[in-house]
């Protein structure tokens, strides 16, 4: 008897389960590549997206230099499993991440970021105590207020003291126009990403005036990068999760050309009145985020409630949806969906050809 | 060199860390534990709250009868950790699963909910197939409008069914007052329980009226236990998550006399301004349902944002929060803070005294 969910088709698998579209998956990531290649910036798709080091390698084989991450865990994975070119897109803090970051360097090149000069010396010192060379981004606030330096003096600043920093090579600079991404009006979110994206390419033409070279200028998502990859000076984009084309991208973020190619395959359970059925999904197998998950078959009968392991689906007249009945839902958010499941299973002409387990579910530090 | 944690200082911790306070933890089990003894009322925690066994047997031993759980992955993992005593209070649907119940019958008495003609015949004859009986609880809607018959008569007519049924033990009803958890005011509250419980109540006597026994009367929730329990009729509470006292059941529900238990570990990663610090959580290590995570030991100084992997904290003027600094954090909603960690610390006088693994995380089956 066969335990692999490999060939079985899709409407036989037992749910929920992750569900990616092999064909629209695909034709996502050529989108993505043509779109970076055309405008010859270079494309590190963020990891954190998927947690699955088999689809970082679908990316690779499709012209990306590598991934973006946001943890030292999360690079581990990513290292181990042969990805070479790795970008933590976060601020690493403390004994022990520099200790793990310096020792994964003879495996990968792994970057990572600073916004502030205590980074500096505790990122160095453990470069030196391993007798390796971390590359290290400045990263710069656009205008989201989260992290990153202030203005591109400070920019200048620190990519000086990195520089200036045994151990440590100055690589160039990160930011991320994340406050920009739900801007409904298209010439306004342009106008909102050419502002951001020029507060980092001011800083790069500070610390360049100054002698330092920013062979890296990194920013850009999703929800962005049909805007951000046409400025000229971005030299790579972390857009990762377009990929998958949830309904946070393509409704909330407007995100064109991309099909939805993740479903979360459930099964009606409960129908307790004509117009109300019951999936065996929830908060904790599918997100909501900013937009909730959508029957992928059925416009007409939209997900009105959501609980920790219950969906309520509003029947339009006449849907017929017995119990045992299977349906494919698209998630609100793909990012905070892959965290709650193990692996994806990727089918192809309604059958499984692959599964991925999602080696970097739980990497968390 | 120690890889454990066990015996490590918390604030030694690398971050995030799932962290339990074990004094507070036991208090609050005592509280509940204490509360449903003195009204002699069985407790059948939901274990989907923690997805430990380990937690699971620290309640077996306050004097739990077993646990409750929302999927049969779920109790395959608390039967083989020797839990004998499980309900599933959810509907269990499709040939994989019933097989799985099934074959489970001998390692555990696990019951399982109906709320449809169409769930009792293949639950019948998976249990006959493999030679055990299975107990099954009606569920009965009381007002959340999700799953469960909507009317003693429909309860009767359903537990006949399961009663005339070769393989199914008719064991009782099940309901959940989901609805009333959040009503701010006390009276309110204490009515609108009143009225839920009573239409389980009023389904009970029709059924009991017809000559069908119901030994289990099983409902409740934390949000709700301390109006349930009083009400008589019921035989059992599925409170679970009260143990530790999260935001969503103290401020939101208005649970009292419990303490906050559990907080996510969090590092001090960037100090971009003045009044700013970000930390390395956010929605893929806490939960902010309902209700925003808060700083456990910083009343003044809110968390303001929360994005996949940072958390915006607003500081109070004169607060020093270097980058390094460690705080903790309690979560917005402990259900789903667990479902994103693989352990929880315990930790007593500052040092982690016990690893249990969320063994249950991912079992969405």
């Amino acid at each position: 008897m066969q335990l692999s969910a490999i060939g079985v088709p899709v409407e036989e698998l037992d749910t929920p389960a992750l569900l990616l579209d092999l064909d629209r998956f695909e034709q996502n990531i050529a989108k993505m590549s043509d779109h970076f290649q055309s405008r010859g910036v270079a494309w590190r798709p963020h990891a954190k997206a998927f947690k699955s080091p088999a689809i970082a390698h679908q990316l690779r084989k499709a012209g990306a230099i590598g991934v973006t991450v946001a943890k030292v865990s999360e690079a581990e994975v990513m290292a181990a499993a042969g990805i070479e070119d790795i970008l933590i897109a976060h601020l690493v803090v403390g004994p022990h991440k520099t200790k793990r970051l310096a020792a994964l360097q003879r495996y990968a090149d792994v970057k990572a970021t600073v916004d502030h000069p205590d980074h500096v010396a505790p990122l160095g010192e453990a470069a030196r105590t391993a007798g390796v060379t971390i590359g290290i981004l400045v990263d710069v606030d656009l205008g989201l207020h989260r992290c990153g330096v202030a203005s591109a003096a400070d920019a200048l600043k620190l990519a000086s003291l990195v520089s200036e920093t045994p151990g440590l090579r100055f690589d160039g600079l990160m930011g991320y126009e994340g406050h920009t991404l739900m801007i409904p009006d298209h010439d306004q979110k342009q106008a909102a990403i050419q502002e951001a994206i020029g507060t980092l390419l001011t800083a790069k033409d500070v610390v360049e005036r100054a002698g330092l070279t920013c062979r890296i200028i990194s920013a850009g998502g999703t929800g962005s990068y049909q805007y951000t990859a046409d400025l000229p000076g971005i030299t790579e984009i972390q857009a990762g999760g377009g990929i998958f084309a949830c309904q946070y991208y393509t409704q909330v973020c407007g995100v064109e050309g991309h099909r939805p190619a993740l479903a979360v395959l459930a099964t009606v359970v409960s129908r307790p009145a004509a117009d109300r059925a019951i999936l065996d999904i929830g908060h904790k197998s599918v997100s909501q985020y900013r937009t909730p998950p959508i029957l992928r078959d059925y416009d007409n009968c939209p997900v009105i409630g959501l609980s920790a392991e219950h969906a309520v689906v509003e029947l339009a007249p006449g849907e017929d949806f017995p119990i045992g009945k299977k349906v494919a839902v698209i998630p609100g958010y793909s990012d905070f969906t892959f965290v709650l499941h193990d692996r994806v299973l990727g089918h192809r002409w309604g059958l499984v050809e692959v599964v991925w387990p999602l080696l970097a579910r739980g990497m968390l530090q």
